[in-house]
C-alpha cells in the first residue's frame, strides 16, 4: 500500500486514521517519539532508535509495558506493507487516554503506541545547504525526544521562509543543535560537536558519525562551541536520521565552511557505506 | 447530557470522540488553548478568554478564520447541552490536519477547533493549600497558551506525589508562576505579582484580581520577586479560572503566609461577588 498508520493495534491509511480525542497527546503533547528511515524495508539503526524511545519514555515516567522486540515486530510489519525503497518510519508512545487532568498517576489508560510509515526520500548528502540561526528558546529537556515540538516547528518554518534548509539554534553564544538535526563543525581536521547534555538530543546519526571518526582516525571534541567558531570553521554539517551528513555552505546569508572537503567526505562516504552494509543498498 | 466533545463541527460524548491522527496537535502539539468555568451555564470572563486564544494563535502564526462571535456561539451551544451548575469548558485551536512536516506554509488544512465541556467543581476558595517549588525549565514562550504542556504536567504530578496542590516554578531565585495558575503574595498590605513577560501566562483571573485591587484601594506591584520573599510574605495565593483565589499555607513543608487574612479576604470576597454578578450565583 501507499502508506500506513497504526494506533494501538488498529491500522489504516494515514489520511483516514482516527484516534481518541482524549489521548493525552492531543491536549498535553504528553508523549515521546522516534523516527528513522527504512531503506529496502530495513529500518536504519533500529535498535538505537528503539532503545532511545524507551529511554525518552522513562525520562517522563512512561513505563512502556510492551517488550522492545514486540515494538520492533509491529513496526517491521508496518514497514513491510508499504511500497518504496526509502520510507519514513515515525512512531510515538503517549501516556494514553484519559479525561484531561495534569497529574497522571492513575489518570490514563496506559501507554498508546502510534506509528506512521510513508515513502520519503533522504536528503542528498552531496548537496550543500543554507541555514539561518535563531536563539534557542526551547525547554531545558532537549535530551528527551518529546512531541512538545512547537518551537522546533516555528524555527523550521523560519528557515523555509528565508529560502533555507535548517535553523541552527544557539543559547546566547553557544551553538546547541538544529530544529530537527544535530550540527557539527570540522576545524583543523578535528570534528567538533556539542556534548550530550540537556540542551541537545543525543542523535543516532551523531552517534554513528562519532563512531566513524574513531574508525577513520578523525579526532573528536565534544565540547560546546560558539556561533563565531561555527562561522569560521573549515566545514559545517548537520545530521539526522533522514539527513545523515548534510554539508552547510551558508549561514545567515554568509558563506561558511567548504574548506576541508577531504575530511568531510571521509565521514560522508563512510556513512554511506554503513547504510549500504546495514540495508543492502 | 453528561459531557460533550466537539471537533470541527462534529460532536459526541468525550469518551467516544475520534479525531484525525494527522491533526498537528497529535504529533507536534501545534496549537493553543483556553479554558474557563461555566457557572449556571454562563462562561466566566468569556470575552477575555476568547480574546486570549485569538492572541495566542496569532503568536504562533495561526490565523483563525472564524469570527470571535462564531466561536462564542459554538462554545455556548455546547455548554447549553451539558447538565451541571459548574462546568469546565476547554477548547483548543490547532494548525490543522496534514502529513507530518515541520514547516507549515501550505502544509495543513487550516485551523481545527476542538472543545470539551464537562462538570467540574471550582476549587474551594475558603481552603488553604500546600505547594512545592521546582526550577522552571519550560520554554521561553510561557506567555503563549500552547498545548506543549509536558513540563507543566510533570510539575503538577510532582505536587500530587508530595501530597500537595500546586507547584510553584522559579527561574533561579525569581518566582514565575505555578504549573497551571499564577501566584501572588501580599506584603505590608501590597499585592505583589510577577510582570507579564514571556515567563508567565497573562492569567485572566490575575487580570481580574488586579482590577479588584484597584477598586479596593489595594496597591499593586508588578515586579519580579524571589522565592525568599515569597516564603516571608504575609499571604501567598494562586489564581486560575477554576481556582480564582486559593490561599497557600505551606510551601516545601514550611508554613507560609496566613498573616494578613483581612487583605486577602477583601480580594477573595470581591472576586466571589464578581462571579455572582457575572454568572448569577
Amino acid at each position: 500500500m501507499k502508506n500506513i498508520a497504526y494506533y494501538n493495534g488498529k491500522t489504516g491509511p494515514i489520511e483516514e486514521m482516527m484516534v481518541p480525542m482524549n489521548d493525552r497527546a492531543c491536549y498535553f503533547g504528553d508523549g515521546v517519539y522516534d523516527a528513522t528511515m527504512a531503506v529496502n524495508h530495513v529500518p536504519m539503526h533500529f535498535d538505537d532508535h528503539i532503545n532511545r524511545i524507551y529511554n525518552s519514555a522513562r525520562l517522563i515516567d512512561i513505563d512502556i509495558p510492551m517488550p522492545k522486540e514486540e515494538m520492533k515486530r509491529i513496526l517491521q510489519s508496518l514497514i513491510d506493507q508499504v511500497e518504496g525503497d526509502s520510507l519514513f518510519v515515525y512512531w510515538q508512545v503517549t501516556r494514553g487516554v484519559g479525561m484531561r487532568n495534569h497529574p497522571y498517576s492513575g489518570a490514563a489508560s496506559g501507554p498508546s503506541l502510534w506509528a506512521w510509515v510513508r515513502p520519503n526520500g533522504m536528503r542528498d548528502v552531496y548537496g550543500a545547504y543554507r541555514c539561518i540561526t535563531m536563539e534557542d528558546t526551547r525547554f531545558l529537556h532537549c535530551n528527551i525526544k518529546t512531541i512538545n515540538l512547537l518551537p522546533a516547528v516555528i524555527a523550521n518554518q523560519r528557515a523555509v521562509e528565508a529560502g533555507c534548509d535548517e535553523t541552527i539554534f544557539h543559547r546566547g553564544e553557544r551553538v546547541t543543535e538544529c530544529s530537527h538535526s544535530n550540527v557539527h563543525m570540522i576545524r583543523d581536521g578535528v570534528l567538533h560537536t556539542a556534548p550530550c547534555d540537556n540542551l541537545i538530543l543525543p542523535g543516532i546519526a551523531r552517534k554513528h558519525i562519532l563512531e566513524i571518526c574513531r574508525e577513520e582516525g578523525i579526532p573528536v571534541v565534544e565540547e560546546p562551541f560558539t556561533v563565531k567558531e561555527l562561522m569560521e570553521a573549515d566545514e559545517v554539517f548537520f545530521s539526522s536520521s533522514s539527513a545523515v551528513t548534510c554539508r552547510v555552505r551558508e549561514i545567515d546569508g554568509k558563506p561558511v565552511g567548504m574548506r576541508d572537503e577531504a575530511t568531510f567526505a571521509r565521514i560522508r562516504d563512510a556513512y554511506q557505506r554503513k547504510i549500504k552494509e546495514e540495508c543492502g543498498k
